[in-house]
Order: structure tokens, then sequence, then C-alpha cells
């Protein structure tokens, strides 16, 4: 983290506590520069970030002021409250963490992405090349969406496996689940609509927000209980919501899941008031347990549901092949696809399809379920030897994120900076929120092989823990 | 065409050549059912595209109005002059055209693709394959945008073979030249702002600025004189336009190409309003003449151009490669990116890059040039034979695209229905203009091998002009 990103951090936790009011004018200038010594253009860096998080509004010759809102946000979502709608001003925030993570020597314990060692890279490429053989020169006039139809065919046949039937006409192929996420939310939004989102959830929902001129209602994510199912019926009491976008399985950061009867009665809720359900489920074939969980699209007789996956997560992290499966928005999406990246890489989805057919997913998948598994139990025992008592975490039952319940005095923007320091990525809570809440929590991967190098990581992590930059 | 749209053509040709003027009520229900023997669906149906297409608005109880400026706008247009800003409803038109083009069997003469069999398929697997052995299992990650390294460099060499310098860390790698266009919109503009695009253009322009929530300012173009200056000169200073999307090179659908000093003269124009110029570059390889065309980026010293191509004409149709060196955009263009797909296949790039450093990609580029200029001596040849003498084009310098002026009573959307109905694609003036203008312009396709179906369809062509329902 920067100095000027450490000032913004510092007096938005302020903010956030109240110690500095609404209306309040923040300390001048002079006063900054001299308290932590630092050039002017330091200080008024910090100033814009916090000017972008929202938390302050510039006034000429006047100064910083608290804006509305600043403080009563964040009380709102630390009593499981459904927000107030919130512009989201996210990306920033994002972006700083993300390219932190991004140099290959870091310990990628902040990565979004399982292990690509763990992915049968080799078999796949045979197929990539026997799929790409075995197309027509014309394919890439007939491939355009909704896709390659092989490639189709194969996914709904994986949709009987998880017991619910999609046929090959509903699906359409996108580049990457990230991709059939952000169409789906075009498809049924316009700017300054109403979007209900988990908090904490996936921070590219938030950066779709952002993007798209629309506003998020943050519907509180417990990881015990889950989405806060009464929340969000009040939210659509209050609000006219025009979409929501959840992951019921292995949630994004806190790997909670739905029961089986909660899926039920968000469809049903949803249903009531004719609101889509944006579904994203790429961890769906990350089950520790037995059996596949159902999607929440297994309860919709409306076309409400839009079902997002992918094969990144699970096969082809660098093909960017995923999927939308979405009901009666199905031809509105795949218009929008059309219009704004024309389709997906044809040999890729050639190659996934052939893979599919003929690869060994299922054999594949069990062995990653049985690597994640164990790399989780790996990182549990490192993190019951190392953390203090007061760490608290969820054991999720599947995927590969854990979301980590810090002693609440820790800021983790101030732990993110220090860690990267020492060569550590890790996924600080506020990027999981649009009000940059959860600044006591932080997201770590068990997507790698477990190796020397992860257990000193977190002996570094709680060495840092205990010094008091990263309290208060 | 379906029955509905016929009628809703047959008025919106009416409509515009002010037989019916604004604010004149549409003939009622009942008169258009007792003329055309169609069901009352069917006209509400046609009614429904009018008002989609921008010409009538409905009254409760009243019927529907021919709208302010649906004539004027087309007569703007015929003049030469900068038409009002206007609210682009394209996509059905287009997608209807489109589909009709995709079925395998039908000659596709209306088609926007080069035919793939030009493209060196199995020598382009090879690089596949080999560019992807190469990566490494972090590429996934390393690979993110702005996307493989090797695949920038090469790229950066080639802007350099044309006279120009554009660095590597300038160019971000996208998902076919359709997505960096997009996205270099979306980068520049805001919901209502204000873009000028050619008239006649591409109509994946008018997509765009229709699913931003833009408005279009159509520049003429005219083809032997190019792109109106004189108009764009007054477009910039009568409307606060914030963009421009052009193609200097090889327009799409006129062919036609800016001189040097003209693409000189646009980019010190825009330079001094401060306007950012989307430059669509996809045709720059197909050049006929001996040295390929510089683009109007060569002459920007502001960062204000934003060029984007692809290979998705010259190589490798299906890979979804295309690039954008977005200028001082750049890094707004890289987030949006990350934002809305993540990455382009990371396979197809390194395959791409392997080619383009192993492949003989110039070898290839001068035998597809080559073949387009032969299939276009043959295409003119076969239009001179059948075609009456009033129907005019200008041979263009590069491309696969020749655009058809045909006797003004032409109507091209029926030429287009018949031509279908008799297997034949062609793509329509109309979809070209955000005001449905050149009712008597079709663009035909010269990228395919010669063969006597394109011989035979001419003809077939030619006997549908004679047909009276494709006039007046």
């Amino acid at each position: 983290m920067k100095r000027y990103e450490t000032i913004a951090t510092n007096l938005a936790e302020q903010i956030r506590a109240g110690h500095l009011p609404v209306g309040v004018r923040l300390p001048s200038l002079r006063h900054l520069i001299a308290q932590y010594g630092v050039s002017q253009s330091t200080v008024f860096r910090a100033y814009y970030l916090l000017e972008q998080w929202g938390l302050v509004r510039a006034e000429e010759r006047a100064g910083y002021f608290v804006t509305q809102g600043a403080t009563v946000k964040e009380k709102a979502a630390a009593n499981g409250l459904s927000t107030t709608p919130t512009k989201v001003d996210i990306s920033d925030l994002v972006f700083s963490v993300l390219e932190s993570a991004r140099h290959p020597d870091i310990v990628p314990l902040g990565s979004a992405f399982p292990s690509p060692q763990l992915f049968p890279s080799a078999r796949l490429l045979k197929s990539l090349v026997s799929g790409t053989r075995s197309l027509s020169p014309w394919s890439t006039v007939e491939d355009l969406p909704p896709g390659n139809d092989h490639l189709r065919q194969q996914i709904s046949i994986r949709y009987v496996g998880a017991g619910l039937s999609v046929s090959p006409d509903e699906i359409l192929v996108t580049n990457g689940a990230l991709e059939a996420l952000n169409l789906c939310l075009m498809a049924v939004t316009r700017p300054g609509d109403l979007v209900a989102v988990e908090s904490p959830g996936f921070y590219a929902a938030l950066q779709a927000i952002e993007r798209l001129d629309l506003r998020a209602v943050e519907i509180p994510v417990d990881p015990v209980s889950g989405l806060d199912l009464e929340a969000l019926q009040r939210a659509l009491d209050q609000h006219p919501i025009r979409a929501c976008w959840f992951m019921p399985n292995f949630q994004n950061p806190t790997g909670t899941s739905m029961t089986v009867e909660k899926k039920r009665a968000l469809v049903e809720m949803l249903r009531a008031r004719d609101v889509p359900l944006i579904e994203d489920d790429v961890y769906q074939e990350l089950h520790f347990s037995r059996d596949r969980p159902l999607p929440a699209k297994a309860f919709d007789t409306q076309g409400l549901v839009m079902h997002c996956s992918s094969f990144s997560k699970t096969l082809a992290p660098g093909y960017r092949i995923g999927w939308a499966s979405a009901g009666r928005f199905a031809d509105r999406v795949r218009r929008l696809k059309l219009m704004t990246t024309l389709s997906a890489c044809i040999p890729a989805q050639a190659g996934v399809a052939d893979y599919l057919q003929n690869g060994g997913y299922d054999r594949h998948l069990r062995s990653l379920r049985a690597s994640l598994q164990s790399q989780l139990e790996q990182m549990e025992t490192a993190l019951r030897k190392w953390l203090p008592d007061s760490v608290r975490w969820v054991r999720p039952n599947g995927g590969y994120l854990l979301w980590l319940q810090l002693p609440s005095s820790v800021n983790a923007m101030a732990l993110h900076a220090l860690a990267t320091e020492r060569g550590i990525s890790i996924a600080p809570g506020p990027i999981f929120s649009a009000t940059h809440a959860f600044q006591d929590c932080i997201r770590l991967n068990f997507g790698h092989p477990w190796n020397p190098r992860f257990e000193e990581a977190i002996r570094t992590l709680a060495g840092i823990l205990d010094n008091p930059a990263v309290h208060g």
C-alpha cells in the first residue's frame, strides 16, 4: 500500500467509526503534512481516494467534508440490515489489490484462482488440437452465438447430471463466466436501476454495477447462516429492485451455501415480484460432499433465473469459456454478446467440447476436489497453529476460498499493505463491499498445492497481526 | 421478410418520402387490414416496428402519428448535411439481416467475413500447439490484460512496418476488434453523449451507441470523396460531440479511404476540440496498392486516437484476437476489459504470436491480397455483364466489400427479402444508417473464391431487380 493509501485508509476508518461525523471538515493539509511527515501531493492523493470512495466531498477553497451517509452506511451493514442504495466506487481499490497479487514471486493467498498445476493442461491441449481439426472452415460463421453446438450439448448433459434440464438452445457460450454475468446484468437493467448483491460479495458484481451506472443494495451474508432472506424481502418491499446477483453455492468470499429449502424460497420470493436472479455458480463442480449441489435455477419455473458458470475454475483457466443459461432473457443476452464481443474463441470451444466428451472430466474433477479438500485441511492446521484463537472461520464445503474473521481491531487494508511488502498477497475484506465494510476480514485461497512457503506465509501473517500498525 | 416487415417498410418509405408528413395520423387498423388482407396482429407488429425505428409514436386511443424528424432526417442525410442527433434503433433490423446470412447453403454476398478458405488454418493450428506448449502454467495470471507479452511485441513490430511507433505497453489484446471498439467507446462516453459516426457506416457502431444509450450524429461518407470533413466540422461546432468512430481505411461499407492529408486534417480537427477518435482499422492489411496505408493514429501527438484492429479478417477469424492501442485512454480501456471479459483466450493469443513470428504472415498476406483483388475483378465482370448500367459502384483499393448504388426506385429491404428467398444474402443499405437511409444501396462481399454460384447469384439479383415489387 502506498503512503497516500495508508493515510486514506486511516481517515476512512475514523469516518466509518463516527469519529469524524457527517459534515465535519477533514484535517487541513498543513495538519496532515505535519502529522504524517509527507508531501502535499501525498495528502492530495489521499483526499482524492476518499472522495472516490464516496466518504468525503471537496468544496472549493473550504476543504474536504465528510459526506452524508458515510458513517450510517457502515452501521447499517454491521447491524445486518439491508443498506440504502449505494453508488459504487470499488474499482480503484480492487485493482490496486489485484495488481499486487500478480507478481509471480508473491505467495498467492489473495488470488481468485486455483493453481493451474491442478489442471490437465496436456490432455486439454490434445483436445484443443482434435477439436480444432474437426471444425469445418465455416465454423467461424456457424459457431457464432449461441456458440459451438457440440459444446452446448455437452454442457446440457452436465446439467442433467446435476439434476436439472436445460436445453442446449438456452445455453450461450461466453468469454468466461465474467462475461456471462455482465451480459445478463446488462440485459435486465438500465442506468440508475437498483441491483441487490451480497455483502460481502464478489467484487466483479460491484464493478459491473459501477460501470453500468447502476446502484447496489447490499444484502448481508453471514458465514454461518448465509444470505439474509428477510433482509432481501425488506429490500424488495422498500426498493424497486430490478435484479439480484447472488452466488447460492460456495459463495465468494464466505464459502457459504444455501440449503435446498432456502434456494426454493429465494426463487419463490423473486418470482412473486418478477425480479430476475443472476446466479453465479462458478464453483458448482468443486463440492466436497458426494453430490453436486443444485443451483437455484433448478427451482425456476418462469425463466427468471439466469444461470452463469464456466470451465475457468475447474479445467481450463486461460481458455475463457463460460456460459449463461439465461431463461426468458436468453435471446436478449445472445444479442448483447453478438454486439459486444461477437463470439468466444472457436478453437477453445471445440477443445473444451472434445475434452468433456473424451478427456475424463469427472475423473479429473474427483481428483481436483480431493486436492482442494486436503489443501483446506493443511491450511486450517497452519492457521490453528500460528494465528491467535480469536481468528475465526467457517469451514466451507466446496470451492477454494476461506473467509477469516480477524479481531475487530484489525485493519485489513493495513494488513494487506504490510503483507504485500513481505511478498504475501491476501484479499482484504473491504474489496467485497460497496461501502468498504469488513475491515476486520480477509479472504485466503487454498487452491494451491500446500508447500512450506504457504506455512511460512501464514506464520508471517501472524507476526504482522502483532504489529500495532494494523490495529485501530 | 415477414409480412409485417413488408408493411412497415412500405410505410417507412412513404414517411421518408414525405408522403406522410410529420404529425399525420397513420392509416387506421381497419384500413390496413383491408388494404393488405392481413390480421390485426400483423398490423400491430408493423406499427411496433415503425415505432422502434423512431418513425411513428403511439398515442393512446388516438392511433399512430409520424414523429418529428422522421422525414427531415432523411432529407438531411440525402443532402450531405450532418444530421440532427439521433437515438438509434438499429439492432432488430441488423439481426434479422445477419440471421438470414448464416445458413450454410446461402450464397454469402451479404456476409461481413472473407472466406475462411483463404486462411492458413493448418499452419495456424501448428502455431496454436507450439504457442500453447510454450506457455507457463502461470500464464493464466501473467497474460491477464494487457495480454500476452509476445503477442503485444509482435503487434508492435507490425506497427513499425506500417510506419508508426506504438509501444507494446499501449496495446491491449481483446476478443476481436469488436470488443476493442466497444471498450474504447465505453471508456470515453457516458449515457446520453453524442458520438459522430459515418453514414453509411459499420452497423456495430450504431448497435454500440444504442446499447450504451448514446446518440449518433451521422457524418456523410461519399463513395468517391469519402468522409465529409466540412460536415464533421459543422457537427463539432453545433453539438457537444464526445467521440468519433471512423474507419479511415477501406471504409465499411463504401470501401473508400482517406488520403494522408485528410487523415492529418481529421486528427488536427479533433485535437483542436480534444475529441477522441476511435479508429476502426480492421482492413489495414488488405491493401491492393504496394504499401500499407497509414492509420490516422500516425498523425496523433496527443494520445487522442484509439486504434483498433484484429486478425479476424486476415488470419484467424475464429480465434477472436484483436487489439486496441488506446493512447491516453489505454489504462481505462484495460480496466474495462478486466471488468467485463477479463482476458482474451490465452492459447489463442500465444498461437497468433507464434504464427506472427514463425508462420510467414507477410507471405500469406501477399497471397490473400492477390486473391481478393482477383475476386474483385471477377465480381465486377459479372456485375457489368448482368446488372443494368444504372447500377454504379466505386472500385475499392482494399478490403473485400463493394457498395452498389442501385436505381433510386429500388427498395433494398425488399430486394434483400426476395434475394433471401432465392438463397442469396446481400447487405441492404438501411442497416448502415441510424435513420435507415440508403434504401437504394446494397453491400456485396467479394471475399470468397469466385465460382459459378456467385455468377449465378448476380444473375438472379439482376432478375429480381426487374421485379416491380422491389421498386417504389
